[in-house]
């Protein structure tokens, strides 16, 4: 019988193989017939193409483009192997970071708002470069960041939660922030994180100091920040409150860049999902090892 | 007799030398006997500090934290060296130059102008990673770029006015801006380059392909850009006309984001103009040759 394979963009066919690459995008109608598909890469977004899952009795292997695997877990199959998109958001969150310090260290609000004035006045500014950054959570958003700080020739300071080899532990983190010229938070939502960032961080902090925000909103204490009134500077791709309402002083903070949780959704999640996909397609057929497997066989017997 | 230095800033005198060293920054009133300096670092900027040179008549080494030497070189006395500071605002003009294609690939004017409005309002963006980063001028500055863009994941295209190892040739530019998601110009103004990316080349992009300009404004023949009518997106940092006046078009131009020739003048410039004469004075008392020498002889015997 015929081995089938659903996928969420065209061209993905394996080279030389028999497996049978369909196209179904989460958007256009689904395939009314499903019982034969052995391998299924959920589109993105996901929540209308999950109810499909129940329908493939066959399947061997499923694909989430998403870190958190939490809703699409129990749909798994016995036997089948689940794997998820750990990682494709990585460049897009880094590399929003880095716009932020430099939209940060080089006035780009500033010169935006002196362009809407059609002003042309000159300015001396801040630098990333020399700049002492601590990026505080080292996992591979942190580390896709701590790639282009040292690209930029900033001293790059990580710190995760459980110190390594080159990296700092949390507990270090009160003798390594009075060293800081930028700190970033690229840290999830946990019992430990829940306000980490808060008065007694901001108070070792030089005047000046830049605060940027990647991971979730409340590992910083807006309340702690808003009482710097301004000593601190900040980049906030997270808040908390999320959406942050109209009236919230955050919006106001002399020194605050507030982007609307923007950080992982840019044109470079797709080509990277696309890879990311191609290459899990190719070691199926070859019988080799799959990436991100969190349920389930790491090898695939189709 | 006394061999003496004038350098901007303190703490420069090298270890275990006889060489007497003192501070002149431009803005002070000058020493009134300057018979003995055999050592001038001019200051930065150095138009009132100048005149001094004319009082050195023993002076063996003259400094410039400038890359230009046009008003310096003829004050210089025979036989004395004179280096340059080029490569002191790489850093400075590159991490400006990927802030600016930063803030155009991920809207940062877009959250600027919300946050104004206390608007939380969500957008998938474009993204740096991934796209394909036309290069046009790879001296030192440019190949700064280079290394920040491969950091973030682009693919860099080096184009130079002539073709060596790993660079395009500028000839071969019309082949390849139509592959070209950014381009950004890093050139001097020459008679070769005067309004080099005009019409034609804008006419070879990509809608929505955006030109980045950090060398000299009349490089990019602005009412050629005009005339796209925002088809083109544009973040230039020099322009021309320079400055650009209240009522030109360039600063409404859909998609342009304007920076007052800024690009070069951060606070990165100091540490490194600081380093650098420290080095120079190093290699002066070790008897080992200059950096920069663009004038005399690259070992001073003082």
């Amino acid at each position: 019988m015929v081995l089938r394979a659903l996928v969420p963009w065209d061209g993905l066919a394996p080279a030389g193989s028999t497996l049978h690459v369909d196209v179904y995008d989460g958007v256009a109608a689904p395939p009314s017939d499903v019982d034969d598909v052995v391998c299924y890469v959920l589109p993105y977004p996901q929540v209308t193409a999950m109810p499909l899952i129940t329908r493939m009795p066959r399947l061997r292997y499923l694909q989430t483009l998403y870190a958190g695997i939490d809703d699409v877990a129990p749909l798994v199959p016995a036997g089948a192997t689940l794997c998820n998109g750990r990682g494709l958001h990585d460049a897009s969150t880094a590399e929003h970071a880095l716009g932020l310090i430099l939209a940060a260290q080089r006035y780009l609000q500033t010169w935006v708002r002196n362009q809407d004035r059609h002003e042309w006045r000159q300015q001396y500014t801040a630098s990333l470069a020399d700049s002492t950054v601590v990026v505080v959570g080292y996992g591979s958003i942190g580390q896709a960041l701590g790639r282009r700080l040292v690209a930029c020739e900033a001293t790059v300071v990580p710190v995760a939660s459980r110190p390594r080899e080159g990296v700092h532990g949390i507990a270090e983190l009160p003798a390594l922030l009075p060293t800081a010229d930028i700190v970033v938070l690229v840290l999830p939502l946990t019992d430990s994180t829940d306000r980490l960032f808060g008065a007694d961080s901001f108070a070792l902090l030089r005047d000046g100091a830049l605060v940027v925000n990647v991971g979730r909103g409340r590992v910083l204490d807006s309340e702690a920040l808003l009482a710097e009134g301004g000593r601190i500077r900040a980049a906030l791709d997270v808040t908390d409150p999320e959406p942050l309402p109209a009236d919230h002083p955050l919006w106001t903070l002399p020194g605050a860049i507030i982007t609307p949780h923007v950080a992982g959704g840019s044109a470079t999640f797709y080509p990277r999902a696309r890879r990311f996909v191609a290459e899990q397609l190719r070691r199926i057929v070859a019988g080799e090892q799959l990436h991100n497997v969190v349920l389930g066989p790491p090898i695939v017997a189709l």
